[in-house]
């Protein structure tokens, strides 16, 4: 028996160890690989995604799982056999076909979808969406769903989560989201952030970034941080998480703000459980929890007074006599400056899930055949308006902005606005279970706040569902409320409304 | 047929594939990997070094290539099928439980080689040598081997060689080296280097040697430059090959010398033609050949007076106001400067195969029955005296000073060496086919070289075995006289003997 269940465990560090080179590959894809090499960077992925799944998916595993199934394994052994169940049998549900034919068809749509970007025009992509689309919609009918054909392509990124839940809780974010950025947009209390207009020395704001990294917790022992074009974080194994951030000398905050939130998801990363390494349990509950520790270190913690309480100084010392006249409150003000723009990746918090949500309301109609591909933009643009008060002029900053859908990505999207009302449903706990909280953030001490989503979050590996994990720390299913009070009285007082 | 041999480079390429990925994980573990990866990383290549021998031996290569070779095919698609036949016949000889064991014991002996240099105590390291060597001796007999059974470990590294062939020539050298080395430390006319003891700006002398790369001919649009402790050349495809240098601010040319050397390696492997790319013709011949390349680079070219006469002046531009006086003249003999050391890779153009010699006397006696384990050091210690003239005190700078033997490596020195001959002997033929050589290198102008190797050495790819290259360059086999010529010359000259 011990023999059999230590042979998966082997089995699956094989599996783990492939999934390790192709994240190396991937890697320095972004961050290292001269453009020659692009084509046979290409092949190689394929040919490493391709041994990953034979591995994965041999029959093997699979009589080894259904053997231990019947077994009278109790812990994490039985934890680890059900999580690997659920994976085995989802990725075999899939015939290999359609992996490869979404395989082609991605290198297909995101070349017209390049095009259509570069021309501002929908047409270009429309069909290729179309096609990707009836790809997308083979899945639901091989893995299954309840309600919505949406909820089996939710389910790859945030599993047990429905589209009818997300609908429910993001219609109320999208109303009173709306309301708050009418009242700031009407507010007289405007930060004034000229002075971040001028020219930053990159290596100096780099050097902030690694400083508020080491002070968050990030272990550089088992990790680095490189420069990419879009900032992303990493692994290859919990000893080995890195994280990228861009950095532009017109843009005093955009290194910064990429750092922190890469580094929130590398420390959970770097967080697994030592004994879970290379096994499944050793793994993110969801793209949503995830995106909720990101989003924490970045938002609440990274845009909060007492962060810049104690950075202020530190980064005036950086910028010798750049900015002398700079306050605290000056950077905090800065930092949070609410703008509708047309581009979600620049999106400030209070705008962010406006974005999030009318993708979430398009995909979710397009897999339920409520909506045809060809009248995207017009909802798109609609829905804009709606939301968010501006009116969108051409596809490229609309609906072909995100390179997402040409990926096959849908059902990712919900996952960003999940993070924010994950963390702030999360950080209401945290400010209970730590009184001291935010006093220790103001001397630049984190390791409170890193112990507790340590325990609470990070050691937890796979051992539970988002939604679990959501009613063991607040006791409560996932809600709107918490981060929509966070954000009515952090701007509330901003912007005196 | 044709989808037969399609099929078959098809099959290649997903092995070559696997190839670049562990190349990746081998490159980043020197280049960027954080410490405390270092047992995953280990993990990560011995899963992905079994794949790939998994798949290259895999019955259905090798029933294609067998139904291949009874075919029709004619030139390219012959070679390929012949070449990697015989390729496929060496990794199948080998039983996995052998391999494995090798694997296992190097680990073991690489950590008692590590405490015993620590200790300067060979008696440390013996018995897992002698473990190592009884390995070793099963190769030639698995493996099959004419005359000496050290022949089958030199094949690994340099096919067709033989034992005795490296007898004769390396007799010849040692006598001859040893002479013009006596001569050279007994002259008058030692050059003057004192004015490089001083410290020099490491990112300096980074840029310097990227200049030198660049007119080298080396494509950074298909490879880059990056730090490591000890300088190498890898590749992921022939559009991905990579080059490390060190860099110390004590030492003025050894980044240079670094790079100019691993640049050589690296535009033979940038120089395989693309129709070979992830094909067996797309390798290198050997690694006597492969050496070829890096030496003539670094010493023929990189040591030579015109070669000085062109970079003096944008070295003081590099290093401005620091070396004023410093005349071309003072460079070439600053480079060239001989002098017998205990260390192989410290080791100047006229020493430097003597200390491949007498490595390569003691492999093939221990190897040949001819000589004790335990009388390793001994015997080191007596050549060493006797070719380069001082006496080895201690073992660390003697018989322990190297990783190879701990790793497996017997058979492997011996390519160092033959890659200056095979050097000295094509450069007298690319002397005479480009008469104004000389003076477009005074000028920068690396590309009548460049050229002439990519025609008749980068080009050929695995097409010759590197006895037929040789003749096929100089008409004449592998011999000894080239490279005295080259050094009595040089030497003469420069030590006025």
């Amino acid at each position: 028996m011990e023999a059999t269940i230590d042979k998966l465990k082997e089995r699956l560090g094989e599996v783990a160890d492939v999934h390790a080179a192709i994240n190396l590959l991937e890697w320095d894809q972004e961050v290292n690989m001269p453009p020659k090499a692009a084509e046979g960077r290409g092949q190689q992925l394929a040919t490493l995604s391709a041994i990953h799944h034979r591995m994965f998916t041999n029959p093997e595993i699979g009589d080894m799982l259904h053997a231990l199934s019947g077994d009278s394994l109790e812990g994490d052994d039985a934890l680890l056999v059900s999580e690997t169940l659920y994976d085995y049998e989802k990725e075999t549900k899939l015939p290999e076909s359609l992996v490869q034919d979404l395989a082609k068809h991605q290198s297909k749509a995101f070349g017209s979808w390049v095009k259509a970007r570069e021309a501002s025009d929908f047409s270009i992509f429309k069909d290729d969406l179309q096609t990707m689309v009836d790809l997308l919609k083979k899945n639901p009918d091989l893995l299954g769903y309840e309600d919505s054909p949406y909820d089996a392509l939710l389910g790859e990124y945030e599993r047990g989560m429905t589209t009818a839940k997300l609908r429910e809780v993001f219609s109320t974010l999208a109303v009173e989201q709306s309301k708050i950025l009418a009242q700031i947009m009407d507010s007289p209390n405007q930060p004034d952030d000229s002075w971040t207009n001028r020219s930053w020395d990159e290596n100096t704001q780099l050097a902030f970034t690694l400083r508020v990294l080491e002070d968050m917790g990030y272990d550089f022992e088992a990790g680095r941080q490189d420069k990419s074009v879009h900032p992303f974080s990493i692994d290859f194994g919990m000893y080995d998480v890195r994280v990228t951030t861009r950095v532009s000398d017109r843009e005093l905050f955009s290194a910064l703000t990429g750092s922190v939130h890469e580094g929130g998801h590398a420390l959970y990363e770097q967080g697994f459980r030592p004994e879970d390494a290379r096994t499944t349990l050793g793994q993110a509950i969801s793209l949503g929890i995830h995106e909720s520790q990101s989003r924490m270190w970045e938002n609440i913690i990274g845009r909060s007074r007492r962060f810049w309480d104690y950075y202020a100084p530190i980064m005036r010392d950086h910028f010798t006599g750049q900015m002398n006249q700079v306050t605290a409150e000056d950077f905090y003000r800065a930092v949070n400056k609410v703008e509708p723009s047309y581009i979600r990746v620049e999106a400030d918090e209070c705008t962010y899930n406006l974005h999030v949500i009318l993708r979430f309301e398009i995909e979710a109609d397009i897999i339920e055949g409520k909506l045809d591909v060809a009248d995207v933009p017009d909802v798109w643009n609609a829905k804009f308006k709606d939301y968010l008060g501006i009116e969108v002029t051409d596809d490229a900053q609309g609906c072909l902005q995100d390179v997402h859908w040409s990926h096959g990505l849908m059902g990712y999207f919900p996952t960003y606005a999940l993070g924010n009302l994950y963390a702030s449903q999360m950080f209401d706990v945290i400010e209970r279970d730590i009184p001291n909280l935010w006093d220790e953030i103001g001397q630049g001490n984190f390791s409170p706040l890193l112990e507790w989503l340590r325990e609470h979050v990070h050691r937890v590996g796979r051992r539970r569902l988002a939604s679990q994990l959501i009613e063991d720390i607040s006791g409560r299913p996932l809600e709107a409320k918490p981060f929509l009070d966070y954000l009515r009285r952090k701007y509330g007082e901003l912007y005196q409304l």
